[in-house]
């Protein structure tokens, strides 16, 4: 079982992630488990501090070593070795490889800055420091969630239909392709002709089309880490070239 | 007030959230309000179904057209005219930027897709494709919860001490110094001599060092985004040579 762990003392959005979808399915199977350790059950005051000012003055106040220490301390004297996160703006970029590596981790634990952040001496035990993207969140808790979630879907069984992982976007580089459901109308909005064809190898023809096509109006980027096949590279030529799926495909058919 | 809504069929992060730190209060001061619409609510079957089979085959399901368009219906009905946000991995990137331009907006929705997704129709109800970074989700949620929290703290108000907007990362292009709060020593870690000097203008310059040295060290790309004054300047160029703030400053004052 994969056992995640958060430093946090607004539990609030961790418990949440834990009744969403198919992380409590995850956890109900006994792959996952998501256990929060608040700082403030490790205070020796009446008032359960955990913050205090900032050494050398300025604005805001700071999450205290002691009370993070010790909560991480109650997890080592459970027999866990945690790899050790936070969320820091200056971290290392999450992505899907970083989220791949982190999968393959025993433990994790991912301590939740809050108000200015925290005492720099937390970092000695801090294996990595991590940021999900350039914009300032109040605190690390909304960045844990997304690391969870997204850590989770790797682990073996977590999604149920294994193809689902292969399709999703990423997992090979390119953008996904459209999708409809029933009703094959609504409000005056067909789903496209093609898919209701039953032609399964047009059908896969006309998705790789509109992924190649999507990732190149929006994510060229991402072109280049992948391996195109002849046929991917024949399209991406058409699609250059302003062609659309029906001009090459559909009448040959 | 600002107004977010969600569109979810797992409300429970969204709810956490709302039971968070600065965002609790800043509901409770009514600077903000984030409501959640369930698509759940406006099925017509007994098994409240939201989503259905990929037409042309394919693994997973997708969340149907009609529960999410009465679910925004709904909103409009209530005189509300949100921009509206779908979290996609091809979506515009969300950074600080952004947020600074959705903080602007009076009424902000996120449809939070599930499964392999939404119908494709949602679409055209959606001004705006959004993603957080490259990574895979199961759901829009985590990354809602992302975004309510980075634009929440851009409403006037909502970050109790205005001074602290301006230190955090990020607002000046670079990355913060390090704080250090009470004990002065804990587990032999001492807070640097100099924040207990309490030389404010030799502390001003120590931070102003450490953010260079921090930035050029671990972004160099901010860098360039940020105006550097004389002294910056300055400073970064003794940074390259491998200098010290103590080499520099401390034995001059």
């Amino acid at each position: 079982m994969k056992k995640f762990f958060t430093i946090s003392i607004f539990p609030q959005l961790i418990e949440g992630l834990k009744e969403t979808g198919i992380i409590k399915q995850a956890i109900k199977k006994g792959l996952i488990s998501i256990e929060n350790i608040n700082p403030r059950d490790f205070t020796t005051d009446k008032h359960k501090t955990v913050d205090d000012v900032v050494y050398g003055g300025g604005p805001g106040m700071l999450l205290k070593p002691e009370p993070i220490f010790k909560a991480y301390e109650s997890i080592l004297e459970k027999g866990y070795k945690p790899y050790v996160l936070i969320t820091e703006p200056w971290g290392r970029r999450f992505n899907q490889e970083f989220a791949k590596e982190l999968s393959k981790k025993d433990e994790i634990l991912i301590i939740c800055g809050r108000y200015e952040g925290v005492d720099e001496r937390v970092k000695t035990i801090v294996d990595e420091e991590v940021s999900i993207g350039d914009f300032i969140l109040s605190g690390g808790e909304p960045a844990a969630v997304v690391i969870i979630d997204a850590v989770s879907r790797l682990v073996p069984g977590v999604v149920g239909d294994e193809d689902s992982l292969k399709v999703d976007s990423f997992s090979d580089n390119l953008l996904g392709y459209p999708n409809y459901t029933r009703p094959a109308e609504y409000k005056n909005m067909k789903v496209p002709e093609i898919l209701l064809s039953g032609h399964h190898e047009l059908i896969k023809k006309w998705r790789r089309w509109k992924q190649l096509e999507k990732t190149y109006k929006k994510r060229p980027d991402l072109l280049e880490k992948t391996n195109l096949s002849k046929e991917d590279l024949k399209m991406l030529e058409f699609i250059k070239k302003g062609k659309t799926f029906e001009d090459i495909y559909k009448k040959g058919t």
